[in-house]
């Protein structure tokens, strides 16, 4: 249906700056992934799930991309979408148990059904008699048997009905009727990103999992089979310190971090494994300035850190090494322009970076960031070698 | 460079629902774009300049479409960019007179001059010896002569020099010696987005005007030739009263207009040409509130009402049809969920709106969140038909 243009003219592209093999030598703005960070974040999340024997779900959410996938799962294994074209990307390249963890329509039913006809475990999400409905009705059509969680809402935050709430069991019993497969419970302690001290991260993690285990129970007590009982987010996920009940983990933004989470408590600067590398294209010394060529369509217009204690504007900015220049951030940022400036209040001098020089800027929110590129350059520690680009998928 | 997958196996894609032919059967969330209030809002500002004999460089960072560039010069014509990506993409498809309309790095100096090479007539832009220099040796690399603007800076938004800074002649002589060619003066008054006042706003188009032709005059006293005075924002280009002594003027987001501009006092909502498709996937009545598969990944991050007199959330709703809803807003995004709920203080009911519904909501910034979708669904006023899809180009 995409019109093709007939005249096109003999014009240059980019050239070979885009493919460049050294970070020095890169076109800007561009999307840096540090590979030995992502490995360590990685490691992190999975060996603390091993050792407790859960399963690890990560939510593909953030990475988009097949190639970071197989550093969780070289051989595929359990994730999380949050898209149909998610889905859909994944099982093309191999990822076979996938969980749709957005409430269900009835276009994405149908959808996600096609899926399932093609031998792809795909679990959806609903809270709803219509839902279970209407799913039934989806899969009925398609000649497949689905399968889906009941959403469980721990805190508050968005979908899911409370472990308490009557319709709990009406739902299951609309689903069993249906002719849907309970698949269990799932519930996401979103309100914990608003958290920054380690005690109230625990009690949000033992309160999803609390909420999460009684639902199950339950909807076991009625008589229905609930299999998995999933919770997660990146901050429960790293506070949890009792896992009973529980029988899997989801977590998304973990294999990055971010700024945010960053503030959260998650982890240090020195975990951040995303960065977008910036050129510095103005100086304004008079007004305390560098302008760069990341604005908010490289870096995203989030904002995250400026309900934290420590607000970073739109991002912290580090040397082309990852170097981190203390209380330089960018302050503002418009479509293809950021403003560098020293943060109000501290007394650090403004580097002398003059045009062409450039540095790395460190994101609020890696999902938000990430989806604003179209690769990964992938880099490692201490090397200005581009070891591979690794492509984002993207759309609905 | 990119990694081709070896191991696609045969899984279904979107299938035919991204290709619906009905607004109401389209897939969600998708962007639309109403052809009609496209073409009102062009002919708006065009006529205005055209009987002024003023030229109008639209700046293509909001639309990224050639066929919304097709909409405003149907054979090529004068257009403006911030990145040189859409500098090689416009060019591609015949607009030939282009002006880069963001500072000027090394990388980009040789990037933009293999265009002026490919026969493009570029025009970039600078403020500083260092970028005369800089310029002036990509051109002599290239073997061609560059034609640039010096940035003057009308209000303290970004970069340039003021109109009265010594370094103006100091840059015009720079580049006299570096064999480039003085493209002329430019200036955006970014600063006017913060207004709402019509008579701040004719003030602001004033200043941006007389700092402009100040800065030209000072040029050409000093025996530069400075063959254009171009000023240009969406506000100040509706407002200006006065354009004495501009040759053009440059505008984006007037193509399609958003609530940001609405809030200042551009536009009605019934301008707004853009607007994000999306279904109901849960609803919440108890909470006051409707959960829609349109979250930020969607709309954007962009908050820009949170500063005006009305705060828009995150997008103002409407039914399939485009009536809006009364005080229904978009109060909380996440990457996929969109949580719609009656603004605080309105007496106004919630709708009824069950798992299925569709709405469309307007955004705050329609330059950021259109840079969240592939491709406009193409519509006209009164018809449910979807008449075209053009393609977004992205990236840099």
């Amino acid at each position: 249906m995409l019109r093709v243009d007939m005249d096109r003219t003999d014009i240059p592209d980019a050239g070979s700056d885009k493919a460049a093999a050294t970070l020095g030598a890169l076109a800007t703005p561009a999307l840096l992934l540090d590979r030995d960070r992502l490995d360590r974040n990685l490691a992190r999340l999975s060996s603390r799930m091993a050792a407790q024997g859960i399963v690890l779900r990560p939510h593909m959410k953030t990475a988009k991309s097949i190639d970071v996938a197989r550093r969780a799962y070289p051989s595929g294994g359990p994730i999380t979408v949050s898209t149909l074209a998610k889905a859909e990307y994944f099982a093309q390249h191999g990822f076979r148990d996938i969980t749709y963890a957005v409430g269900l329509a009835p276009h994405t039913a149908a959808r996600a059904m096609r899926l399932r006809k093609a031998g792809i475990d795909i679990k959806v999400l609903l809270d709803s008699l219509e839902q279970a409905a209407m799913l039934g009705a989806a899969g009925r059509a398609a000649g497949v048997t689905p399968s889906a969680f009941i959403e469980i809402d721990c805190d508050g935050h968005r979908g899911g009905l409370t472990a308490t709430d009557p319709k709990l069991l009406a739902v299951a019993a609309a689903l069993a009727e249906a002719g849907v497969k309970l698949a269990g419970v799932l519930t996401h302690a979103g309100e914990s990103y608003s958290l920054s001290m380690p005690a109230a991260l625990v009690a949000a993690a033992e309160n999803e999992r609390a909420v999460a285990v009684a639902a199950a129970s339950t909807l076991r007590a009625a008589g229905h089979e609930c299999p998995i009982v999933s919770v997660g987010s990146t901050p429960t996920a790293h506070f949890t310190e009792d896992l009973t009940g529980l029988t899997e983990m989801r977590a998304g933004v973990y294999m990055f971090f971010d700024l945010v989470m960053h503030g959260v408590g998650v982890c240090t600067t020195d975990d951040i494994a995303i960065s977008v590398v910036a050129t510095v294209i103005g100086t304004k010394p008079e007004k305390g300035w560098i302008v760069v060529d990341a604005g908010w369509m490289a870096l995203s217009r989030d904002r995250g850190t400026s309900a934290q204690r420590v607000d970073q504007g739109y991002g912290l900015v580090c040397d082309l090494s990852g170097k981190i220049y203390p209380d330089l951030i960018v302050t503002q940022a418009s479509q293809e322009h950021g403003i560098l400036a020293i943060r109000s209040g501290s007394a650090q001098a403004l580097p002398d970076l003059s045009i062409g020089a450039k540095v790395r800027i460190l994101p609020n929110h890696a999902c938000a960031t990430a989806s604003q590129h179209e690769l990964y350059n992938v880099v490692s520690a201490g090397s200005d070698a581009i070891r591979a680009r690794w492509p984002r998928m993207r759309g609905w």
